[in-house]
C-alpha cells in the first residue's frame, strides 16, 4: 500500500558524495534501487540503479564527468538517464535509458518523486524548515527498520505510547497517555494528512528537559504536529512552567521535530529524523546530548515495534482491537488507503 | 498436523521466574506466543503473549502485582487475561482480553492445554513421576530442534537407531536393531498412543552403564515405553546380568525416562527430557555424568534428524519406504492423524 | 530450466577421497544430493545421497568395504545402489535401492549423467583435454555462486564485459568490447552449443600476459571458444605481437581454458574452471600467479553477477533490453530452451 504521486525522502544531503568523489550513492525506495549523484553544476540527479541492458546496478560502475558507465558491459548514461553510448554501436537505441526520478532538495532532505513525472509538484513538499534553519539546532538522524512503514506511522500517530515505551526518556508521566488529543484532517495547499494536538497540564518536567534549564515547578506540556502523506511528521512540542502566559516562552523548552518514513521494501523502512531546539548558548552545548536521548528513545520504539511485527507475522492485522488511542492512526490509514486506491 | 485437545509441555517449572522477579517468561507453542507467570498465591498462569490492542508482546511489558501491563500503550491485564485498565478510558471494553490457557504443573513439567478450554482434562496428563520423585535422580534437559516434531517422534518410536546413531553412547550393540519390538495400542484412562517393548538378551553392557557398576558378564537389556499423544515418551529401561531372575535388580541398572516434544512452529520443536536413575549413593555421584552422556546422544539424534530433514525439504515424505522398523511409528502417525481429523 | 540428458561435472577428481579414507563425498546437482566414492577396484560410483528408508543422507553413514551403511537405521547399500542388508530382515526388499547415476571421469573432471540412464553417451563428454595434459599447466579451480547458472552462462557468452569488469585483470582494453565476435551454431558429434570467435587487433598486452614474456609492441589477441550444453566453455585464447605470422607462436602467449557450470539448485551454482598455459619453464614458475589472477577476475564476475541477480530478484527478466552484445547468449538460451522442451 504505497502512495506513488508524492515525495519520499531518499537521503540527507550530506549522504550524497561530492561531485569530485568517486563513490556512487544508492538506496532502495518502494523496492526500486535508485542512484543519486551530483553533476558538475551542483544539481543532484536520481535515476534507476539498474542498467536497461542486463540490469546490473549502475552504482557498481563509475562516474565519467556527469555521466555514469555501467561496470558490466560499459553502457554510458547521462544525467537524464538517457543512454549516451553502447560500446561497439554507432549510436545507442533511442529507447535505451533508465528511469529518471524528479528530485528536490529542501532543507537538507533529498526528495524523490515516485509517481507520474508530470504530476511532480513542489507544493507537496513538506515544510521541514527546522532541518536547516539558523535559529534551530539539531543533529540529523537515520535509522533502518525491518518492519513495514505503517507500523511506525501508527506509533507516531499515537503519543500515548510515550508514557510506557519512553517512561525514562521522552515521557516521564502517565498523564501523556491520559490526555485526549484533538485530531483534525488536513487537506489543503498540496498537503494531506492529520493534525494531532495534545496538551498535558501540570506534569513534572521529563528528564531530558532539565538539560536545558532547571525547573522549580511542574510544566504544562504540548505536542502539536502535522502528520502528512506519505508519512512525515512536523511537530512543535515543549513545556512551560505552570502559570506561564501561553505566549511566554522565556522559561519554556520549545522543540521542533521533522521525521519521515520511506518504505524500502514491503517489510523494511528508512527513518529520517531530527529534533531541533532553539539556538541559544546553553542549548548548543547539549546538541549531541539531545541527539543521544532521541536515539535512545527511538531505539525503544524500534524494539517494541519489531516485537509487535514479529507477533503480527503469524497473525492478521484484522484481529487487532481499535481503542480510543487510535483515532489519528485509523483516520490516517483510511485516508491513505483511499488515496492509494484513487491513484490506481 | 497438530492435536489441540491435549496437554503440551511449555516449560520446566524452574524456567518460570519467581513471583518477585521482574522477568516475564514467553515461549511459542503451536505457533502461538504464550506468557507464563506466577501469581502471589503461587499459582502459575498462561495467556496469549499478544496484547489485544496492537498485538505487542506482553512479555515486553511488566508485572504490576498479579497483573501485567503492556509496554506499548499501557493496557493492564489480570491473571485471567481480562483487561483491567485502558489508560484514558473509564472502563475497558468487556471484550478486551487475551486468550487464557488452562495450565497444570505436574512433576515439574508445566503443561498448557491448546484446545477447547471446557475439554481440558487432568486425566490426560501423562504419568511423568520420575521427573520429581525422591527415589529417582536426574538433571532436567531441554533442546531446541529446527525440524518438525514428527521426525523426532519417529526417532523415539524406533530404537533400532540406537545401534547406529548411538553406537558409542547409548547403544553399544547391533543386537538392539536386530531385536523385534512388541507394539501395542494404548487407548484407556485418557491416554492414547502405543506401547513398545524391546528385549535384547545377552549383550555387552553399553559404555555408560559401567558408570553405575562393574559387570563381569553380558546383560539382558530391555526398553519398555509408552509413547502417548501428543508426543510423550515414558520409559522403563535397563539391563541385568544374564541369568539373573527377572525380578532381581540387585545387580541391574534401571532407568526411567520422561521425554516430550512440543511443536514450536511447523518446522521447529521444543524437546524436554530427563533420564533418571535410582537414588543410591554411587548413582548420585554420576548425575551430571549421565546427563552429559544423554546430551551427547541427543545431539547425535539432532544431527541425523536435521540432515534427514534437509534431504526431505526437497522431496516428498510420500516417497519414503516403510520397513519393519517402522511398525510403531506408522501406527502412531496413523492414530494421531485420525485424532487430528476427528477433532477438526 | 535444466537439461537432464547430459553430463554435469560434480567434482574435480582430487576432491573424491581415496578408497582407504573414511570421509564420504557429497554434493548437490540439479537439487539432488549425490554421494560419490571410489571402490576397491579404483572405479568411482555415484548414487543418491538419500537412504530409501527415511531419507537420511548416506554420507552421514560410513563405508564398509565397497558398500555404504546408513547412519540412521543401518541399511547397507552396495556400489550399484542396491540395498544389501536391512538389519533384522532376512533379505532386503528387492525394491530397496537408491538411484545410481552413470559416472565418467575424463581429464580430472568427474561427470554424472542426470537423465535417462540408457541414454548416457560418452560421445557427449566435452573435450576438456587441457585439464590433464603433459603440455599444459594449470591449477584446478572451484567457486560457488548464489545465483542461477544461466546468469553466469550469459557472462561467459559475452566477452565484451572483459573491458569493464576485468579492466585491471584479464581485459586491459576497451577494444575487446568493440570487437564484433562471430557466432556459429555447433550441432554435431554429440556436441551442441555455439562457437564464439573474437579477434582484437593491435592492442596493448593485458597486465597478466607480461608474466610470461616482455613485449615491445602491441598484440593481436584472440578468444575462440565452444560453449556447449549444458554449460561448458572450451577456449583457445592468446595474443601474438602485431605483424607475426598467424601460425607463429614463438613470441605469443597461448592459453587453453576449460570452465563448466553445474546447477546446484535453482538459485545456486557450482563453477569448475582452469586456465592452462604451455608447459615451458618460465610459464611453470608463474602457475599460482596465473591462478590468482584468474581467481581475482572470477571474483569480479561473481560480484557483478550477484549484484545483477539482486536487482533481478525484484524484477522480471523479460524487461531486459537485448543488444548486439547478446547474440551468442540469446542464441544459446534459445537452443537450450528448445532442447529442454524437447526432452520433456
Amino acid at each position: 500500500m504505497w502512495l506513488r504521486n508524492c515525495w519520499y525522502v531518499i537521503a540527507w544531503d550530506h549522504e550524497i558524495p561530492e561531485v569530485n568523489e568517486a563513490q556512487l550513492f544508492t538506496r532502495k525506495v518502494l523496492n526500486e534501487p535508485i542512484l543519486v549523484y551530483r553533476t558538475s553544476t551542483g544539481e543532484m540527479v536520481a535515476m534507476a540503479d539498474k542498467c536497461c541492458h542486463r540490469h546490473a546496478p549502475l552504482s557498481a560502475g563509475k562516474r565519467e564527468g556527469d555521466k555514469v558507465r555501467c561496470g558490466y558491459h560499459g553502457l554510458l548514461f547521462d544525467a537524464t538517464g538517457q543512454c549516451a553510448e553502447v560500446p561497439g554501436m554507432d549510436k545507442p537505441p533511442a529507447k535505451a535509458c533508465v528511469k529518471k526520478y524528479p528530485l528536490r532538495v529542501k532543507n537538507k532532505w533529498v526528495f524523490v518523486w515516485m509517481g507520474d513525472v508530470e504530476k511532480a509538484d513542489e507544493a507537496m513538499l513538506p515544510d521541514n524548515f527546522s532541518c536547516d534553519h539558523p535559529d534551530w539546532v539539531n543533529v540529523p538522524g537515520y535509522m533502518h527498520y525491518d518492519t513495514p512503514y505503517l507500523l511506525i506511522a501508527d506509533n507516531l500517530l499515537d503519543f500515548s505510547h510515550l508514557s510506557y515505551v519512553h517512561a525514562h526518556t521522552l515521557g516521564g508521566s502517565v498523564a501523556i497517555a491520559l490526555a485526549k488529543p484533538k485530531v483534525e484532517v488536513i487537506d489543503s495547499d498540496g498537503q494531506r494528512g492529520v493534525k494531532v494536538s495534545r496538551f498535558i497540564p501540570d506534569v513534572p518536567a521529563p528528564p531530558y528537559y532539565t538539560r536545558f534549564r532547571d525547573f522549580d515547578s511542574n510544566l504544562d506540556r504540548w505536542f502539536i504536529y502535522d502528520f502528512l502523506f506519505p508519512s512525515t511528521l512536523l511537530m512543535n512540542s515543549g513545556g512551560r512552567p505552570v502559570g506561564s502566559a501561553p505566549d511566554d516562552d522565556s522559561r519554556a523548552v520549545v522543540n521542533h521535530s521533522c521525521q519521515t518514513l520511506t518504505p524500502e521494501t514491503e517489510t523494511s523502512t528508512h527513518y529520517f529524523f531530527q529534533q531541533s531546539h532553539r539556538a541559544i548558548l546553553k542549548d548548543e552545548s547539549v546538541r549531541h546530548n539531545m541527539y543521544n536521548t532521541l536515539l535512545e528513545a527511538f531505539n525503544e520504539d524500534r524494539d517494541i515495534i519489531s516485537a509487535q511485527y514479529k507477533n503480527l507475522a503469524t497473525d492478521a492485522l484484522e484481529t487487532m482491537m481499535p481503542l480510543h488511542f487510535d483515532t489519528a492512526l485509523v483516520r490516517f490509514r483510511k485516508m491513505l488507503k483511499e488515496a492509494v486506491e484513487a491513484e490506481q
